[in-house]
């Protein structure tokens, strides 16, 4: 499907006016994509902030009249001011609540910050290393969006610009306690983040009982895409396999889910967080959690009646 | 601001190419609304199907190339043929699976028949009123939308075309065990079933511990509407007050919010499903749910942060 999927998004960067912006809604950036075909949700524009093409993809921000500033890569929304907490939130601390005194964090992607910073809050994480391959997004962030970069200022994160297929193949075996895969979709400089020798590597590098969550589609779009990756998993993580799921008003259908699975080794109950992060700490932060609570963690596994029976016998 | 929502959308119907389509992009249909300014869901129209002013609204139908059919009313979605099930699914069975044995029910809007639909997979269920302000929304949805309008068939139901208030009004006192509103949104014929008149009615054609369940916008959008509804609920229904919502691709930021609330009696848990629909019943019915479950219902009440801190002291 990737090649089919990527002949249309050529197809389709013919249809834009070149500057990055689709054309079919003068003075309004459209979302619109092979992935979700038929449907194109719109921001207006208020002003262009950036505009390149890095080595790996099209970099663009702009300032929105409703959700602050968009990030858009190859014409897609990864985050906005306005609702990125939902991801970034819930794709950090399904994980990390769920084993108990997480040390050391590698994130693949995420080049934004927005994870880094939600690792950082957990008092107990010794070391973050992040793999971006595209040190374009990492200085945009940082230009843009400095409530989302502040991740950077953590000083136990190691930045490392380069693939995180390549990154690791060099981590010595059960090194983490927890990797977080901050993809885009699977077209483009992210494909291979859903196959199964990039699982198979996550896995190798994750310590017994350590835990991988990541960025993985919704369950209204992409359900073939959903099943092939969950197959892929339960092959590979032999703790347990799970999906999770998030509102996002700006991502496509509404909504994204999470691939949250365990390595073997001490057993992992995800749906039941055994590291719930200090309802006092939040009071202190200067930047408290918008999203993410206890609640909702467990509330995130539950599905729909027509995902459950598509994904309910494979996941474990 | 219901005001100031309907003079901007008077604004915005003056822009529109007078058959409903927006005009900003050809072949599409653009969901734009003062009511979520700055953004707009598109879907690619194949075929306008109908199209046509009603006594109180725009009504029309389209085959879109990827929901299926879809009803629009004044300019917003109402339901398409692929996402529809999340939305009937919830706000009928959060009230009705939330006491034993349900007998009678009044649904007021709901002239698709989705909401009947629904309802009537409960055997409990003696007697099933709708009151439907709009005819033609009923013979829309019985012409195009067959899978829906169904819920009309059950001999159970009796039709009436109505505004809802009136017919409230000659509701003796403790009829009804639930009440299902399902209406659009606060701003045209709808306005009056969001206010406090309505819900001191709603309450009062319940019998003591019934349920009522109404749509009530979502958390991202419309927090300033919705924390009025909660506040003015949490005045007129003495038993418990709720806010739970789920996902719908085709709404506005992809979700919508419902009020479940219960009149002083007999205590309604509704976090705690006591009247699951039978599982075995699903699997003979000829169209089993696509949605809703016990699981999916508890975490339906399970709110993001932000939303917990503005609602969470006025629900009870």
């Amino acid at each position: 499907m990737a090649e089919e999927v990527k002949r249309q998004r050529d197809e389709q960067e013919d249809n834009s006016d070149g500057i990055g912006i689709s054309s079919i809604i003068p003075g309004w950036f459209s979302e619109i994509s092979p992935m979700w075909p038929g449907e194109a949700h719109s921001l207006k524009v208020e002003k262009i902030l950036f505009q390149e093409k890095s080595e790996y993809q099209n970099v663009m921000v702009f300032q929105s009249s409703s959700y602050g500033k968009v990030l858009v890569l190859d014409g897609v929304i990864q985050l906005t001011e306005r609702d990125e907490c939902a991801y970034q939130e819930m794709i950090t601390h399904l994980p990390l609540c769920s084993i108990p005194d997480p040390k050391k964090v590698l994130v693949i992607g995420g080049g934004d910050g927005g994870v880094l910073r939600e690792v950082s809050r957990h008092s107990s994480v010794e070391k973050i290393d992040i793999c971006e391959i595209d040190k374009m997004v990492v200085d945009v962030s940082k230009q843009f969006f400095p409530d989302v970069a502040v991740g950077f200022d953590d000083p136990r994160v190691s930045l490392h610009i380069g693939d995180g297929v390549a990154f690791l193949k060099e981590v010595p075996e059960g090194t983490y306690d927890a990797v977080i895969v901050d993809s885009s979709d699977p077209v483009g400089p992210a494909q291979e983040l859903f196959e199964k020798p990039f699982f198979e590597l996550v896995a190798k590098a994750l310590r017994p009982g350590g835990v991988v969550s990541t960025q993985a589609e919704s369950i209204w779009l992409h359900m073939d895409i959903i099943e092939g990756i969950v197959a892929n998993c339960s092959q590979i993580f032999k703790g347990s396999v799970n999906y999770a799921w998030t509102t996002v008003p700006t991502y496509p259908s509404g909504m994204i889910g999470f691939m949250v699975c365990s390595t073997e080794g001490p057993p992992v109950d995800f749906k039941h967080p055994v590291n719930p992060i200090d309802e006092i700490e939040f009071q202190k932060s200067e930047r408290p959690m918008k999203f993410y609570n206890s609640e909702i963690h467990t509330a995130s596994f539950c599905l729909p009646t027509f995902a459950q029976r598509k994904l309910g016998s494979k996941a474990h």
